[in-house]
């Protein structure tokens, strides 16, 4: 354990013997302190959308597939053109270091592990050149909290071309901070720095709340800073936050090279839909013009399976990562993947889809439930 | 703490720290005398219509809006000519002497302070001069239980436009008292008197069970009524308790100058369908032609967004105001409005709509949920 | 308290101040012992049809209505030409002397009192002219569960032709027992005779279970039967267990003079659809040619309006009246018909519904519910 | 008791006093060791396709039918022409001397017993020709997983023949073991050999995991596999693990003489639809070319009418038989199939359905419940 401005930081590493993702937030609450564990696992307001997010996996069912004549499920794909051994991603979270002492750097480095892409967080407990380099070549996107300050954006862009990034995800949908009761019951502060913001005027985020971070945020954000970010870094920027066809065209429009469905796991606009409901129509408007990033919800194999057969090119999720990352550092992140991974190659051969591409063209149905 | 008649009414006055609305509940229950809280709190028969009219928000859903290109959303609007800062109004509400000694004069001050709107009850603790010199010059509105004397109504109606009253609120949804099972077990009986009452043959309601006060209000209300009261005091009058479009076109074809949609916060018709639910085609039949006042289950900011989004110009609600009230006073009132108004303002900049009118404008989702 | 063959029977009389009807029960439970209640509350299998016939109110609401100009709502009205004080009818309920030690007298009595329409049951524990006597002149209609043995049936029809009985209601629902698991948990068998199997060589019932009951009775009957019987009494014949348009017009076809939709509580089939929901579709294949009776499930005012208003022209209930019965005798029975009269009077001033003939063409709404 | 490796085996032979199937799994839970139980009783992943199979089941309704006519209902049917005393069959299950030290041959002696249809799984705890011994003559199929090495298969199908096995069910849904909680929770190993692996190279289970037994079956299976069967063995296929229209006809189009829908008791693919619910497309798709066996989730007379009204020809389960193995052996499966017959007959009295063919042509009803 190290303790930093008095917040006990998880230092374990070890392989993870994993039941179910679901089943890590038990464990992991354990040893997250209460304020961390909060920010971590907490949405916004009554926390409705948050819970929809993974009921909504039951509006669709996949079907099973006799008689395939496969074997040997294959999880390998790729976007712009860069290879991954999994559709499973991490999804960009802030302020790892409230979960593990090493911070990003070792979710970096189990992503590695597992040939999985690593998103980084503008808010990262550890800086982008950090973080890249404990990936060890492995691809890494990044992404920005755009700042009211353009000199911060553009030292932030430049360092992570130079630190390889292959991709800005540019998030939108959190201009303003969701209303999290959790951190306003735990009265939460970052104890630990935001490394991408020390060098900046406006501190690093220690001592501070989600609402003071945010505010340092451009609110006003429109897709002519999508352009802007694609001309300065000529990378292809992802728009996160799109939850509705007409987004997703704006954003392909201003000249986003990919679209990013989330609702940002329930922790921004409560009372909003379910991100898997809103998929599909998504996907049908983007009509594979550009690739499909998808989270919110996402906790099993089979909820991999049912996004990419909607839809979906990517697939991520942070929360599960987190609770991997506390309970065994980078090998703990690592075996978070292997295990889901594993559901999802079940979940392939009993559907008879033997590719990432099969999983996309694979029916499902849509059966009322009521529970 | 006051005794009046051996009620125990609360006389706090302080800001409060809300964390949410519905938390308010349980708070003011523990200084609330049984039998008031009961009446404050309580629906008709099982409570069936009271549930659905929170749950019923779920059936709509609010659509994030990337790329907005906006900030510093502004709750500003105006109904009647009357400049509102906030949207969420007071909905007229009896007998707030049961949750604080100053009642709804407190009330009043409350709601002048954040700028909302007013709305009076007839069945008042405290009389409608007393009341509106509380809000110091802010708009209000009188609520008219019509009595089947109209001398009485008369008199009431000559003291509203005394007290410079903007806008008469005829309640029809009330010609009977509900069957409100918690007043029966309580065997409740109003222990304070009810101020614009006193001066009537009637008696001034105190020791009265809800049933007798009913009894003196007329059963038999129909469209000339809203005329008789329209041309007698020549001020806009609004018909409380519509749910229905056919009702709304009677209305406004009786001379209603706007539409209440409510169906008293569950305490009526039992069995009736979510106010919620009903608004949409309401809105539709009355077309902008008379504004739409909507209550009926609210309690989050997000609720609010969806009624404005569903055709309703102004949202109101009583129960968590006379919780605020008997936790704080007038500034516990303030504290209510301000807590919503807080949480409509994260809404509205996560949902893209700068404006009031850009949230009566934006789109819903009506996906079905399950639980 | 009266013991018979060791079986507890009440024996109280008194008026009952009653909340609900809902909460009869648990005070009912606590006199009833424990096999007679477990045979008055049970359904079978695993009670889902029991429990959806309640629920399944809520798949319709009732529409308050606005300036609706009435008062003093009047519940009156008729069947077959007598006239009633109330469409809440009594439904024919065996073995009554299992909550009370008068029985059905007593029930009779009850019902009379209110000017309701009282059933008697063939199964009853008090003889069809006893019954017929303690309602003093008031009209009952008999149901006949139709033996093997015609003499039986005819002896019977004798009987209620004599004791002036006005319809005869044929159950057509139960050719074989249920499989109600209460009942045998408890090992239940009757201990009390029942008067109108006394003089008939299969016995009076008294140490017999259900199952042996109903043995005696038809299994196979058919429409030639309704008109053997309509022939036989010249009186109206009510085909009792109709759940479906195809049936209603086969009795109909068969010479029935009312249709009695029902599931017999569900208490025969169980995975059968709730009684109201199939009602409004019965009522179209009916379309006023004969009256419609309906049961199963009613237990709020709300209920007896939705009833009426998709189709039915008298509405019954068993098990609260039996409750009242157990509680109170024949005071106890007229109590909850005053109480349930008392809701839906309430319920038709809220609704704008000044007769039993307008609620017969008030709206309802079907809004989808989740819970 | 029998005690085998460690593994304590029920030995009980007695008839059952059954109140339904549901609540044999507590009863039967007392007695099996946690691993068996676990084995028998888990689905995969969360186990929502396990739960949703019976509760599907409420999707659809039975319609009662009056004046019907009829009396006496008659289970008897047939199966390629094999005369059954009932539709209700035994579902092919694993290691069934995990509940009874008699296992397989218990089970099917007590098929026998009730003229039931007892099908024999590739991995039973007793041999091919004990288990069709025990059947004494009494008609059985056999259940083929399919190996990888088809020397295996073949001296199957070659014992299956002898021993005078009807036909064969290809089990398709399992080319990989689902992910089962249960079994990785209890780290469960199969304690007894499995009798038609004992004498092959693979080795007979004793001590592996199911992991390792489904190691050693064929992951890819395709439609030649079907007629690879059907030619050697020149019985008929009936093809396991169907839930779509699309595979159902490949399987037939593959030479299948029967379908068989199932989602192997929501013990494979987690995530998928409940079995009941693609029943009727099945069917539709079908068309009567051959017939439709149905299993997942059944444990009511009323599922199993269900089943045969949507399609279904036969009708199967396996967990309710295995507890009533082991609570009674022989006699405690016939203990089982008598009971659910019985709620069967009660049901096709109720809805007037004189045949198994009658209840096929029986109409369902297909209201929308919310719990």
């Amino acid at each position: 354990m190290t303790v930093v401005n008095g917040y006990e930081q998880s230092d374990r590493e070890q392989d993870l013997d994993i039941l179910n993702l679901p089943s890590l937030e038990a464990e992991a609450k354990k040893i997250i302190p209460t304020g961390g564990f909060g920010y971590i696992e907490g949405g916004s307001e009554d926390n409705w959308t948050l819970a929809e997010n993974t009921k909504a996996f039951e509006h669709a069912q996949i079907v099973p597939k006799a008689l395939s004549d496969m074997e040997d499920p294959d999880l390998s794909t790729s976007i712009f053109g860069i290879d991954l051994k999994t559709p499973v991603m991490m999804a960009p979270t802030a302020a790892q270091g409230l979960a593990h002492s090493r911070g990003e750097a070792a979710t970096a480095e189990g992503l590695a592990a597992v040939g999985g892409l690593m998103a980084q967080s503008t808010y990262s407990s550890t800086s982008i050149a950090d973080t890249a380099a404990a990936g060890n070549g492995a691809p890494q996107f990044f992404q920005l909290y755009m700042s009211k300050d353009w000199d911060f954006n553009y030292s932030l862009l430049d360092e992570a071309k130079k630190a390889g990034i292959k991709a800005i995800i540019l998030t939108v949908d959190a201009t303003v901070d969701g209303y999290r009761e959790a951190d306003i019951i735990n009265n939460f502060q970052f104890p630990i720095p935001m490394a991408n913001l020390t060098k900046f005027s406006e501190g690093d985020g220690k001592g501070k709340g989600i609402a003071e971070i945010y505010a340092s945020a451009a609110q006003k954000i429109s897709g002519a800073d999508v352009k802007r970010i694609a001309d300065y870094t000529d990378l292809p920027v992802i728009v996160k936050g799109i939850e509705s066809p007409e987004d997703a065209l704006r954003a392909i429009d201003a000249g986003a090279s990919g679209v990013y469905v989330s609702n940002h796991g329930g922790r921004q606009l409560n009372g909003g839909p379910a991100s898997f409901d809103v998929l599909p129509s998504i996907a049908r408007a983007v009509n594979h013009r550009v690739p499909i990033i998808f989270d919110s919800g996402v906790r099993r194999g089979s909820h991999v399976f049912k996004a990419l057969a909607s839809g979906a090119d990517l697939v991520a999720f942070g929360r599960p990562t987190i609770y991997g990352l506390a309970l065994g550092g980078a090998k703990g992140v690592a075996s978070v993947y292997k295990h889901i991974n594993h559901e999802l190659e079940i979940t392939m051969q009993l559907a008879g889809t033997k590719t990432v591409d099969d999983i996309k063209s694979a029916p499902l149905t849509h059966f009322s439930y009521n529970d």
